[in-house]
């Protein structure tokens, strides 16, 4: 965030919402601010171990509301964009940039209206937000990630067009700030993936998750399958089948108790 | 692929290896062909169903070999542009591409060295193996969607110095074609970490993997822990401690019998 704002205010005409560059440079400080920081915080908002003691209720909150506020923000950018080429007579939606943005922010506005009807509502069933949960964190990260690539696009696209004399290939101060800038946003994105899927920074299940997991939490008096079959091959198998298709079974239930139980 | 050679051969000036734009061509040819497309194969050659009856080793020979032949292209496909800037008096390494391209492939080669060295010779005791494999999946999928984020980028590049007359942003057919080959990039990666983040799609763990699975697959005769326990508060906090370690544990487990035991 802090060098888009040097890069805006130090080397390019700063912030304003009159048609002129200053309107554009609306679009890199909030996609920068609202669309990777905030939605990067938005998604490890769970990973964060000092949270594990918040309701998962109110983290639900804390999720959906720093989400809400990334899309307000990209929206407004790109309003930006398109009000200054508006004015300056450039065509808009040409480039590969605002085609796989604009993608982005629809699939983004998509998975957050989703994930409200599905894990914030109270209506849908433990077994539906189970199948859903590994489909939204999957679509979740891939945003993420073509917001960040959006975003190297774009940077690419500004430093050729703005950068005149001397040009971007004299390698001025601007460009290897911006360079820079482009380095950070790749770093950010690689730590944010990074803390999503380590399974030990997941949040713990919530208690009443506890009887979901009939393997790792086997109810008392229950004997365990292996003290009632005997050594031959078939039953072997046998064991090895249902140990296989129970060990599915809580990933599956992994998902629903760690994740979507409020 | 096949979109990429209409570009080159139809819209731009071939390919040949003398200076000439022709030369540059095989960048974009070579880095599709082999950075993206062989490297996704490479990625995702374990989770192809008919290909568990194949050994473990022989995968892993299929897995080193796609991506040796991916940073050999890659490589190759860098050669093509510095030999094109020099020719061409244009300077090298000033653009964003370019920084996170050169990272890109650097960060690649030391990723085919260490899991070259780790989970192929023999040498790495499983315990490593099993603390290495995630990170080796999680490097290996950022560096993947690095690289396509890089792909994007450098089509950027292109497209805006070469459309002169139409420009780019009077949207001539070469620049829709390579609009879409940028659409069908990212598709493409979303598919491969699709596939790559499906825990039902890992190829199943190895017969003697089987006894490094304490929970799922019980010794016969063991009797279970909750089956000694009372039903008093503090026995049942401990078997949850119990469990939950065990859980952490499984996952560790799970991690090296199904991914780094040949």
């Amino acid at each position: 965030v802090i060098p888009s704002l040097v890069w805006v205010f130090h080397y390019r005409e700063g912030l304003s919402w009159d048609g002129s560059p200053a309107e554009f440079n609306w679009h890199p400080v909030l996609i920068i601010t609202g669309f990777v920081f905030i939605q990067g915080i938005a998604i490890i908002v769970y990973r964060l171990p000092w949270t594990w003691k918040c309701s998962k209720l109110l983290m639900k909150f804390i999720h959906a509301g720093l989400n809400t506020i990334a899309m307000i923000l990209a929206i407004v950018s790109m309003v930006a964009v398109f009000d200054f080429h508006n004015a300056k007579n450039i065509p808009n939606m040409y480039s590969l940039h605002s085609w796989i943005g604009l993608t982005a922010v629809i699939f983004y506005s998509l998975q957050l209206l989703l994930g409200f009807a599905v894990f914030l509502l109270p209506f849908a069933p433990v077994h539906l937000r189970a199948v859903l949960m590994p489909i939204h964190v999957y679509s979740g990260l891939t945003i993420f990630a073509t917001v960040i690539a959006t975003a190297l696009m774009g940077i690419t696209e500004k430093l050729i067009f703005a950068l005149k004399n001397p040009a971007y290939s004299a390698s001025p101060p601007e460009a290897t700030l911006v360079n820079c800038l482009g380095l950070l946003l790749v770093i950010f994105g690689s730590l944010i993936l990074w803390m999503a899927s380590r399974p030990h920074w997941k949040r713990p299940p919530a208690e009443n998750a506890k009887i979901l997991r009939p393997i790792a939490a086997i109810p008392e008096g229950t004997e365990v399958e292996s003290t009632m079959t005997n050594s031959s091959n078939a039953d072997k198998s046998d064991l090895r089948i249902n140990t296989e298709a129970a060990r599915k079974q809580n990933i599956k239930f992994d998902e629903a108790g760690q994740r979507s139980t409020m």
